[in-house]
């Protein structure tokens, strides 16, 4: 029997962060494609707040304690939005080539060794820019960046031969999306923001191919 | 306002595997109480197959990555049930005074930097026994190693003056919570095995104080 284990590794938007119905977009896509057949089991390894670099510093040692060798294991990864964070009287959080460098050996290493999804990042959350995420910090987001280094994430997923799911497109152009932004915690988008970026995760064809197989 | 996170630390039952709805009791727990209010933000550091031992190597480096030094950050733990697990041909996985050794360190360092909460090990489930929870390996689950396990925590727990939860007691005098572990994948229980769990701790005070405060 096919031993399924999907580690979602990333930032806030992989934790689910502000989510009240505590799913997140990767809670919400498991279990549309929940099975006991084969046993899917997941693990949700984003933490609020961390840039590029800083995921890409842990992903291997927290993947590497819930693979065992005898397991089908796969990773699905989403970053990049705090890197593009201008914290005030401090500046942008990483530049723009520093992110495209490091995401660049992020992927290289995690394709080296599983198969892997690599989602964009959200849209910037202009509408309630400067936000306090944790006391003494602002931080605020600009839409041309993330657009921005959408395009250059683009470039490299193609480079590297990982299928890549632009998030930017589709939730721009959805006002429901862009206004759920602005509920819940006022710097992530509330539940109904997580299902839809579920929605559309779920009808992605390198997603899916991973449960035809 | 406060910033309240809270990582859940341990094995399967933490990560709530098998769980249909991909909640586990972690997720539903933090359901009941969500509140953009208190910003809770929560991490799922539960591990399919670990031993104390394993929960306990790797808590800290985990934990620290999630917990901002300006946050009001919590721990709640959970593990001892693989210990006991008997792996045909090898016997059992780690032995009582070990585990006991192991969880006494592992609280003591836990209650020295956070609050924390120890929820005790699941019912065995011999119905199901033995299982094969990933290729090549056989494990049987006993109710009397997890009865003694119990009994030791408890005691480990009072002398640490930590608060304990006894799942046992509650779980073994519950038809639908042994029936639940006989569905699902047949190693865990199912979600609505989950939701006993969840409603339990729930309605415990020291859970509960936590949002009192």
């Amino acid at each position: 029997m096919r031993d399924l284990r999907i580690c979602f590794v990333g930032d806030s938007y992989i934790n689910g962060t502000g989510d009240e119905r505590c799913l997140g977009w990767t809670g919400r896509l498991c279990e549309r494609r929940f099975s006991w057949d084969y046993r899917l089991s997941f693990y949700d390894l984003g933490i609020r707040g961390e840039t590029t670099a800083e995921v890409r510093a842990r992903w291997k040692a927290e993947c590497e304690a819930r693979f065992p060798e005898t397991a089908d294991n796969r990773v699905v990864v989403q970053f990049g939005i705090n890197d593009i964070g201008v914290v005030t009287g401090e500046g942008r959080q990483i530049e723009e080539d520093e992110t495209v460098e490091e995401a660049e050996a992020f992927l290289k290493e995690v394709s080296d060794l599983y198969p892997v999804l690599w989602v964009g990042l959200p849209p910037a959350n202009e509408a309630c820019s400067p936000m306090k995420p944790s006391e003494g910090l602002e931080v605020s987001f600009s839409q041309d960046a993330a657009t921005a280094l959408n395009e250059r994430f683009k470039t490299c997923a193609e480079k590297l031969n990982v299928p890549y799911f632009d998030l930017q497109a589709p939730l721009l152009a959805n006002r429901d999306y862009m206004s759920s932004l602005t509920r819940g915690d006022r710097m992530h988008c509330d539940g109904t923001g997580y299902a839809m970026i579920a929605n559309l995760v779920n009808n992605w064809e390198a997603w899916d191919g991973w449960f035809s197989e």
